[in-house]
């Protein structure tokens, strides 16, 4: 399938190098191609600068948003969340119409330090807003709830633990569920939380999560529902 | 131990029933003894009048709130979240003044159906907002992220799952973990996350509780922490 992933950090180059080795045709959008192959600085969690991993995955073409979002029938939201409304701007609503948004990102501010502090109100999320900015475009909030090892790797955790997808549009949930699947969810591990309403729920998790990095010192965890 | 638990809703009772059964002298607080004694409706979730209850638990005296605060050394917080603070104005400051406040209440409104509306904004919580309006008293969050069954017998799901801790005594915290494990939590599923801020994490988390609890249909379900 052809893809565009949104973002070039650690989250969006994870996702892009799952999904061309599944055999996808993947494109990474940024704003400015050249600049972005320019910087040699590391990013946070000592991520290699872009062009580093650009050698090692010369199937993913870097590529400006609009390219991207005109490229890919499924679109991956990994920008930050203090940005993903603008950038899916400059992807453009024409380019987004009728596309399935995969929304991954989170409405936090990590500048305050951990646990991070969220940009929406308890009433709102940002799963909505981009639905509700690019009514044409079929939003799919999934993934935003853990480590992006454990969304392209599910068994790198013993056990059965759980992803939930939330969105609007039923074929494009089928979609997104047949990805999840291709990274190795199980059937039974994707819970469908119903309408984009429900980002909410899985956005508003953030807080126990990035308490729980604090406290079990590791990104590298899930959870799993437990039932009688 | 000498114990108050306030609200003789669905949660009060089991904690003080259970808490009761395990030795401890428990009284139920409330507004008003007579009153509660002489409803005759049924509440949500078809709760029998307490009356009822009260007839089956001779043990658990019903006592005003004043009397119930002079009476703990420890406090349950099973009143709504929306009457939390003036209930526990009711019982005095000065009956929890080095009282241990174990808050398992829900910062949220029913009233416009489910999934229920936050009535704290995601730079707050209620246990924070009960720490501060009673700096003497010392507040622990616990148990809020599950059915009040699962929260005094964690052997009714299957396997691994977890109950969280957040407070800024420690001693407080020691008892409080006392009580969990007295449930029958083992050491390894409490999960401290530090001080009463973390109330926050525990509390947001029921945006996600409340979606499962609709698409599940249950509310008899908690979650585990997953690590690799």
């Amino acid at each position: 399938m052809k893809m565009a992933v949104l973002g070039t950090g650690m989250v969006g180059r994870a996702l892009a190098g799952r999904l061309t080795a599944l055999g996808h045709e993947v494109v990474i959008g940024t704003r400015d191609v050249k600049q972005t192959l320019m910087r040699t600085e590391r990013g946070t969690m000592e991520l290699p600068p872009y062009a580093e991993w650009q050698r090692a995955n010369p199937d993913v073409r870097l590529v400006p948003f609009s390219e991207a979002g005109a490229h890919g029938e499924l679109i991956v939201n990994a920008t930050a969340g203090a940005v993903s409304l603008a950038t899916l701007k400059m992807v453009g609503a024409a380019n987004l119409a009728g596309k399935v948004i995969v929304d991954i990102a989170l409405p936090l501010d990590f500048s305050q330090g951990m646990p991070p502090q969220f940009l929406v109100a308890t009433t709102d999320s940002l799963g909505e807003q981009i639905q509700c900015a690019f009514p044409k475009a079929r939003v799919v909030k999934t993934l935003n709830t853990m480590f992006c090892k454990v969304m392209i790797e599910p068994a790198r955790l013993p056990g059965r633990h759980n992803v939930f997808v939330a969105g609007n549009d039923a074929d494009a949930k089928k979609i997104v569920k047949s990805m999840l699947r291709e990274f190795g969810w199980s059937e039974e591990a994707i819970i469908d939380l119903g309408g984009i309403r429900a980002a909410r729920a899985t956005e508003m998790y953030m807080e126990l999560y990035f308490t729980l990095v604090g406290v079990l010192d590791t990104f590298d965890f899930n959870i799993a529902v437990v039932r009688a």
